[in-house]
């Protein structure tokens, strides 16, 4: 049972390790919107993406308790702050990634250290080589979200948004496996019941989304998108997230691929900000207009920059 | 004279209204120098730019002291921070640009509220009218970087930098006016007097450069450059930035076009940043083989994200 004092006890862990992020107005979107609108960005953390926070959390508890091994599977954000933390704790790290994680992700783990597994077409392939190769060599499996020390960790930006803007109304926050959705909401209702807390995500292979909607985890098909860290399913055997995302998510978002390319292309231009399309997704339902200004202050969170550089021009070239 | 206790008490008051910046790691970096090599983001404020620390104390003193309407001269940034601050606190800001500022930097200025006035084609017209205006209507005239206050706010950044690394060996500061420099300087030699301070510039139009050899504040010709924010004079009659990087400068760093550019493209491509030109010159050193590893770890200061949004499209579209 995961409770604002873990998340208190993560931010203990991570401290000196993780910097505390910015939080950005951006006055494009609060005209969009109607309300102040600020951006936390995640971006800025030297792996590229908030999952440093979570991933620190549980290696340092872990190396606490004398392990030295640890092994993954991502869909490459976890897997390369898994990397990066391992290398910092002096552990080795193995990472099992699918092979629809782009390459840029995958040279960046290996930069960093890790053993890079390549294995199946889909996060659940990696997720089983990961579990078997934990069992085999032994070694901590770290999940990519469904872990009470990962969930906590991601929480950490939780406590920073209410400790600076107190009067917050709304989250946005990229929904995928749920661990950055729950961790975040739960530290954010722990504070203040009642910030409203939204999931957005892809239109199409969003597991969360679907298992909401089932009442129970379910699989889906793992599709491309832009929004690739969005993929993967959240485990039929979900023991954390899934129970807290139903129990603290107020709406689901859904954004297309043209939505998701209009949010990163608005990104670059407006907030002068490089982001992947998972980091897109709260910006594209402000451009979308499906954000509401009623409550107040609403917050989206920026979870990430490690795009494919030449997707990027790509995308901010043909706009 | 400046101390660090100014600076501390400059901290003291922008805390709450300016956040605390990230120091990143840049491996991209770090592999071309052969040492540590720490981006020190001051892209993240929400005018683009590290000046909103300097006139956001200059405010604030002023508005203690019951004044009400400011005005300034600018190459853009600090008159778009005056103008931020200036309606955060309730004043009234009047802004004189020449006509060298790229519209991007007008826009915004005029979008927070404050009176724009476009008069001459250098920095120099554009503060004998600040001061005109101020003399003729009434209002404290806030220096962009010849002013204690504005020296101690920009220092701020030293402090952090100190704080959060405190072995650093150099720290690369983006050179114009002097007022980043010599605040930052400041700071970062009064706390550890063995850090080396380099200022990098542009190899045209550079004035502190020119002064600083002359051993006297001259003029130069203001020309077109990628680095428009360093352009403008420093001041005949210059009482404060001259003196201080005079002393306090251990090397300045002369950056040609092409090596500002390729700066630019760098920062996006490895470090996912859009920056300004003036904010490219440290990294442009970086991949210059201009920046010495000998001593350790290097921080370059990364000022300003306000480019020209099609301007830098091309750039990077062009590599």
């Amino acid at each position: 049972m995961s409770t604002l004092a873990h998340v208190y006890r993560a931010r203990q862990r991570i401290a000196g390790r993780i910097c505390r992020t910015p939080l950005v107005a951006s006055p494009a979107l609060a005209r969009m919107v109607g309300a102040p609108v600020y951006l936390k960005l995640e971006t800025v953390h030297p792996t590229g993406s908030f999952k440093l926070r979570g991933a620190t959390n549980a290696l340092v508890a872990l190396a606490e308790q004398g392990v030295k091994r640890v092994v993954t599977a991502s869909t490459g954000n976890h897997g390369r702050a898994l990397a990066y933390a391992a290398r910092a704790l002096g552990m080795e790290a193995t990472v099992c990634l699918s092979a629809l994680v782009p390459q840029n992700k995958v040279d960046a783990i290996a930069a960093l250290g890790a053993r890079v597994v390549i294995v199946g077409n889909g996060q659940d392939d990696a997720q089983a080589e990961a579990l078997r190769l934990a069992r085999e060599r032994g070694g901590a499996c770290v999940p990519p979200f469904d872990d009470p020390l990962v969930i906590a960790g991601q929480a950490t930006i939780g406590l920073e948004i209410l400790e600076a803007l107190p009067d917050v109304a709304t989250i946005v926050v990229p929904l995928s496996g749920g661990g950055l959705f729950s961790g975040v909401a739960l530290a954010a209702k722990g504070i203040q019941p009642q910030v409203r807390m939204i999931g957005a995500t892809m239109e199409r292979g969003a597991a969360m989304h679907a298992s909401l909607a089932a009442g129970k985890p379910v699989s889906v098909d793992e599709v491309k998108t832009l929004a690739d860290s969005l993929g993967g399913g959240i485990g039929l055997d979900n023991r954390h997230t899934f129970m807290l995302t139903r129990a603290l998510i107020d709406r689901v978002l859904l954004l297309d691929e043209a939505a998701i390319a209009r949010g990163i292309v608005h990104a670059y231009r407006e907030e002068r900000l490089v982001v992947e399309g998972a980091a897109a997704v709260g910006m594209a339902a402000a451009l979308e207009r499906m954000l509401s200004a009623e409550r107040g202050a609403l917050v989206i969170i920026v979870s990430g920059c490690n795009i494919d550089i030449e997707l990027h021009r790509h995308l901010i070239g043909a706009a």
